[in-house]
């Protein structure tokens, strides 16, 4: 079993906000980032997919086969967007980092296994001080 | 003649467009920096002064009140901000990394003076490929 | 099950001596790190947490609270101290890496379960490229 | 149980070539990678130990023995040489990272035993997109 | 006056390597960096560009403008490549960093200026510790 | 005139202390960065000497000959050490990071220029946040 992680980035405008809170208890919950008229990041997305080495390529996995998955399912409808209003799968949803690891695991893990591999995690930087992990 | 640089960090909401220019045209010239809802960055500010040191010290500058300076005039107004909206020194003008580095120089400068001091630099990562300097 | 880290960085000076060994044998087995008159690190500091998501908010626990349960008890005693001589929960023990893990797993595990999760792990990079990673 | 994790560099050339496959399957399936001539990257390798720690010493285990087998098992047979061509223990395998990380798995399993740990993870960054990790 | 700076990466193979010597004086000159069968790095890229900023863009130059003219006259002839074998503007010359940073120059000042603005300097970087900088 | 920059590191611990004001006024003036059991840091040198290639080789200058240059009158002097009380070139001076760009100039010029080059400065990264550099 051989672990390949692959970092793709995008970059995004958010707000964390329930809409079933008035201003006052959003500002006090989240703070600056509850802020109105949204603000941003450089998020840093790493996939590691986990599995059996293909003997007549040496590879887990097509690295551009695995990017091009990334690309489509994910950098695409995030980058340069807005993660509460523009991205289709965070609608409705809270736009915080935890939330988007799993919403991502969602969207690509029926592609990852048709590679012919497991996913085993997604780690999103928000910042170089705040990360999230999920294993699914 | 000693140059010290001090790192801040603001994470804000921008997007490129040209008000006077039709919504086509704006995505013509500035592709997807002009989607609607905007989108955000980790924005790494570089302030770099020069200068004499002070023998008592071994400072050029107290690097606290550089810092203070820094953050009053730059990180408060711009961080978890959307820079075309919600930054007075930033409002009418273009929200380019470029536009963004001259503004900086203009609040910081007379402060950056008062400690005795010359501004050398203003520099700005908006992602790890792209970056922007300014000399005054 | 989602997973949160936080970073935070604190400056110290230590040395690596064993107090019941002659100068002799610690400059054997510690080499330069055993200099009488200290070195010193910037200590980059890795909490792992973990947990259920708070469906209100989004998040795993609040990032702010984390942050602050970590700046008193782990930078403030630590930013700009000699680990060996300032730091009370560090008197009487060998001031390594690994040493250093494990207590600051002890100082901040009760109150980390308080906000709600759980703690995972605590890494600590002393250098770029040597590191040390607890689990309790 | 601690874990410590040292990091070493080495700057190798390489392709991925099939030598059982003509030239124009090794093209398909490898792209750009399979160029005759080679290409090369600065290869980052990190080894994670674990164990229990000395109480005399408060280390898991003396860096600088981890660090003298990593030289001589790994960093010379590699640093600045070509993995097809001129590395013993990478000699008619496919030079992938994959493949890279089991092998150094090999050849320093034994001698981490020695030292009195357990060989936890090989880590390699190929560049700063594309990385392997490997448990054994 | 403003300047703008583009990051672009290459991985590449190369040896120092010069023709009219034995390979002794070559071993003896160049050490490990003339290893018969080459090695490699992950190049680092960075051009910096000077000039007026356009008032209906905010901006010095168009960064997809300016990337894809590195892309084409550099990044393309070198990445996956062999500097010494591979590169039409290298044949010939010996592949160090100073010469590949001068070469680059060569390849993209009337581009650059075609652009409409000023071509301030290139920067290589070919490991962590070693960098090479060329200004004209 | 091409410009090449090798970086080295040493850990080292300081305090800044001016011996003759009283112990408060330096708590005033450094705050934390006055502690008397001292603090310290993971020192970054950047030393960049210019002048003309040498035809035959394709270098500005050997990097085994400037590191070892640096390794012996600026690594081997400061690394696990502390600047304030081991380190000759320092004795007597402010152990700032300004103070320590200039003697570090001092120490190595003559030196650089018997390599056939002209020192053009010494940078030094004391945190992620601060640095300085020196021109001469």
């Amino acid at each position: 079993m051989i672990y390949l992680t692959r970092r793709e980035r995008f970059n995004a405008a958010h707000k964390l906000y329930n809409e079933s809170w008035s201003a006052e208890k959003n500002a006090e919950v989240f703070g600056k980032c509850a802020n109105t008229n949204w603000h941003g990041h450089n998020y840093e997305l790493f996939v590691t997919v986990k599995g059996e080495i293909n003997e007549t390529t040496g590879f887990l996995v097509d690295l551009k086969e695995l990017s091009d998955i990334l690309k489509v399912k994910v950098v695409e409808p995030l980058d340069h967007k807005n993660i509460n209003l523009d991205v289709p799968f965070m609608k409705g949803k809270m736009a915080s980092t935890e939330i988007l690891a799993i919403e991502i695991w969602k969207q690509i893990q029926p592609e990852i296994e048709a590679l012919g591999c497991i996913l085993h995690s997604i780690k999103i930087n928000e910042t170089e001080n705040n990360s999230v992990e999920y294993f699914g």
